[in-house]
């Protein structure tokens, strides 16, 4: 039973497979390769636009990389008080870009709201060179809080990006599992809602290692290709993340995945909240359920095998919350053997 | 026939195996899964010290982030002129190190001098604050012209090193190769000749995408794990990452690949200096060979299906020079081939 | 009727004298001046301790390099929501450290408390590689909000800071104006209370432009000298800037001035508070007065011809603030006329 | 006897009493003060255009605020071995421009050639992004070897620049003294020769702290301003800056003064020239004479109290040289001083 991580799965079987069609002959290094043109294609074909797509080993790179392109080193970032930008990666966005500061807003579900975008830009008006300039906003779909923009929220983020002369960034590591809930067009969830650049993730999604920063907006990703070698994330044989990402989209294995990784989610979900001593915190939109539980509840879990992670507290609540990720290798056994132990628990501290 | 790159070649099937055996089931992420532990005690046993390992998927990546972990902002790296940190990774040292200089060195074969050090250090003392500080050297392993430093050369760039207070690094990218050239032990062509941290290379030599950072000296490696998670560089499915090493090192995997790219650069140059009219402009220690050959013999040969580069002018020498590189996977009948080609165009000139 | 800030003030006259003094002649550049040596004593003298003194020309440079000498570029500085260095810097914290972040706490009057420095930390440590790590403190004496902390809170601060391995940084920009009000030692005031590193304000309290970095602990200065000289705030002429500093501390000049524009805020204050219609909302320790005051008041006084602005919105007041700052050269008369003039328009409102 | 260097000089009379003049009353901060504006008129008209003016403390900050300004961190500069901005500023223009790096060029009078900018493009073309990407030049004007570019050269570099999409600046540190030598207008010596940015330098020519960054092309200054912020180089007193600049030009101060240094450089060369057992090593145009001369008189003039500094040996000669340079306050008594000391030492030897 593990709801660690999407990032403890192993990858997909396709995905390997691809890496060993792959692995034939010489081919020209660092992207000159005729997987990486495919994949060129391939990704075209299912944004339904020409796009420039930027291959790179990370999220978080992909995402740095991504924002530093986009705003200058005495400019900001809007973001969520909790985006995995502002939290969980060591300050590489403020490195990738040269010292700009990330401006974080506070939220309940994980969302930024057009209105907090504006009060950001009325003060940073009015503050002049004494502030630092805000020049883009990022936005991840799926949240942190495993919860999904919909597409009109996008696109009156988008509105207000455009008013205030700001690019919007979406760090997409979860963007598959978001857009089976929202059960529209890759082109919907993001350019079309005027998104200009997406960090598409396929790591967490049945990937060893492959995500790519896709720029819908090409004067926007001007010096990105030298941004990356800089950082060291243009690999030499270019052709082993291109293929991740290729076999990830053929067939739909990306949108099969995150169905799978988001049908267990939804059915932790409802078998969590039908049993009286848990509340779901969050509305589960995705693959993360994130569940306020009794101490006890969470050592007999654990004690069961159960791996999981605690989150940050929820005010106003006097349980701690937990957060319970799926992936595409998770099994209905793992999840109803979970669901099982929570039952089970309950009715012991009922009796 | 491509001798193009070291990085054109594809993975060997051992490490392809080695990422199917390690794609089983859900392992804690970012480096706490057992395949990473297995790796430290096998890096641990092939150099025959404890040292602090670190994977990351670029050779640029290991460079600049050993680097920056040694190297203050203020501070300089000497080098030879032709480093790869100092001509191919777009300024990556720059960028890890929060702007530090390279102070190059002039050089005939790749290799620096520790007199050239004394000197540096020599003037950077007469500078004072107004001068960038050298705090680090670092060398190539086979250097940029294909040449290997002797372990004595390497003690006494060392002992200069240590007289100067400066740390060594060793660019290893093709570490294989010159090991297998000096025959000696891992141990005795690094940390017992004096390297403090070591880019230890695999990418180039039969990995998919994998390199690691070894640390001989633990105190030099402070801050190391939170600059590598900054720069993007910590995968979170880490497994995949060490078991392309833990493969390349089982059972000699690397030894083996590097002695056969060796042997077939051997039979490469020692092919092509018995053809009169071209010239071995450096003398062939590893996997690279560099020749001088007229223009019409280069166009021969590309017309024949050979893929590879011209190289760096050598002064006073008027015909260009080219760099042919052997690789893991280069065939007998490749370079049979090309001498082929090579001897059959002297001879219509000579006739 | 000018409260706009301290630094539209003028430069006390003796410091002027100081410059023509020290006009005269050729003296070695880079602070190798006689000028600079009499001031590194007077500062010792003055602070009853042999300390490391580094003049720099503002204090953005003053408070950024001192920080960057402390915090590595994965680290992070703990201060106040309202600290300078986090809303009025255009980010020079961040560009100085390489990227570091500011963690900023929320708080009341401009103060933080030892128990947000170990609930910080405590994340901190959970977080491991994914999160920056703390590495210093930065206080603000006296604070953004006028207020000044006691002795004793600095030095709970400091004993936190010393618990958790952090440096302690104050940043003293009107740190004559806290030490008139605490009526202790500059010694008491810095070092002996637990400060590791000071930025010593003259600017605002009678300089041109000059300030000067203290450090206390000379371990923690390594690297100063050449991130100064980088960062282009190593005055060639050093002894125009070591002048001013040095005949800012001659004949308590510092204090006096301080003590001057202390008294009269007092008298601001408690004019202000002797009318009805208006609310000092801090606690006037130093020479700032923070008062809400209706809009039609503002406009009253704006019209009356006193310069002074609208500061940050205090929660759960439906009045603006406003900012009044007294300087060295602020006369009783100003301060009288502006207290006129909002008594006699809150007589017509009564009326 | 002082020859050390134009900053070891004493401020002008004139700039010590402009500080006096703007030491009245309280004016606004930050450049918004009437000072400011005059000085922006004032430059308007000595260079016979509407440029963007923003004053700072030192050169090296006005070098690398300019040259961040208009390069990537990705990108580089183009520049002679011996620029300032390469060999004195400990790294600050890397620092600022985030990691860029200078291309340094080998030359024999501190000029670099139109022709060695196009090679440099050459090579950075067929680089690619494994190479950084120049985007400007920097050439000293007067030189670094105390020579002046001819108009007709800087002109000639402009259009290199301009073929090649590179950027101009130039570092006037001695600008006046430049200035004076070509018999031109500032117009003529700067935008209408090609020049896109100017580093003005006052300090060494005559003030205490104070250099201006003109920008030629507005569109080459964007962000600028915010750069300046977050370096720490925005004065809050500004009018204290601006007036020293507004002195200078005042009256021609700034022509005069470089016409004395320049006037007694051309004497102190002439007189050494006159001396068989010297050799003037450079064309001296400027203020700096270079004379390469024995040991043995070096150490008899700095026995006769004379302050100057060994400088960088000349390839293929085996004597030590030396830099004399002169500044607005160097005597015609120091000079003739000087040279009788040398004449008298030469005639001992002859005898």
């Amino acid at each position: 039973m593990n709801f660690a991580s999407d990032n403890t799965a192993p990858a997909s079987a396709e995905i390997l497979a691809a890496l060993h069609a792959a692995n034939e002959g010489a081919v020209s290094s660092y992207g000159a390769d005729p997987i990486t043109a495919r994949l060129r294609e391939k990704l075209n074909a299912v944004f339904e636009t020409t796009l420039l797509a930027h291959p790179v080993g990370t999220g978080t790179a992909a995402n740095a990389l991504a924002l530093a392109t986009v705003v200058n080193p005495y400019g900001a970032v809007i973001c969520a008080e909790e985006a995995h930008i502002a939290t969980d990666e060591c300050g590489a966005p403020e490195f990738f870009m040269g010292g700009a500061k990330l401006i974080t807003l506070p939220n309940r579900d994980g969302k930024i709201l057009p209105a907090q975008i504006d009060a950001v830009m009325a003060r940073a008006r009015d503050g002049g060179v004494h502030h630092v300039l805000p020049e883009a906003v990022s936005i991840t779909q799926a949240t942190e809080w495993g919860t999904v923009y919909a597409v009109e929220e996008v696109a009156a983020i988008s509105a207000a990006c455009r008013a205030h002369g700001l690019k919007l960034h979406m760090d997409g590591a979860r963007f598959a599992n978001a857009l089976v809930h929202l059960g529209c067009t890759p082109a919907a969830a993001s350019w079309q809602a005027g998104v200009d650049v997406l960090s598409f993730g396929a790591t967490k999604n049945g990937a060893l290692a492959a995500e790519a920063v896709l720029f819908f907006d090409p004067e926007a990703a001007v010096g990105f290709e030298r941004r990356r070698k800089r950082a060291g994330h243009l690999w030499s044989k270019m052709r082993y993340l291109s293929a991740q990402i290729e076999a990830y989209l053929e067939n739909d294995l990306w949108l099969r995945n995150a169905t799978h990784a988001n049908r267990l989610a939804t059915r932790l979900a409802d078998g969590l909240a039908a049993i009286g001593t848990v509340q779901i915190v969050q509305t589960m939109q995705a693959n993360e359920v994130f569940v306020a539980m009794p101490s006890s509840l969470i050592t007999a879990l654990h004690e069961a095998g159960a791996h999981f992670y605690e989150w940050i507290a929820v005010p106003d609540l006097d349980v701690p919350v937990v957060r319970l990720v799926t992936a595409h290798n998770t099994s209905d056994a793992e999840v109803e053997q979970f669901l099982r132990c929570a039952g089970s628990w309950s009715k012991r501290l009922a009796a």
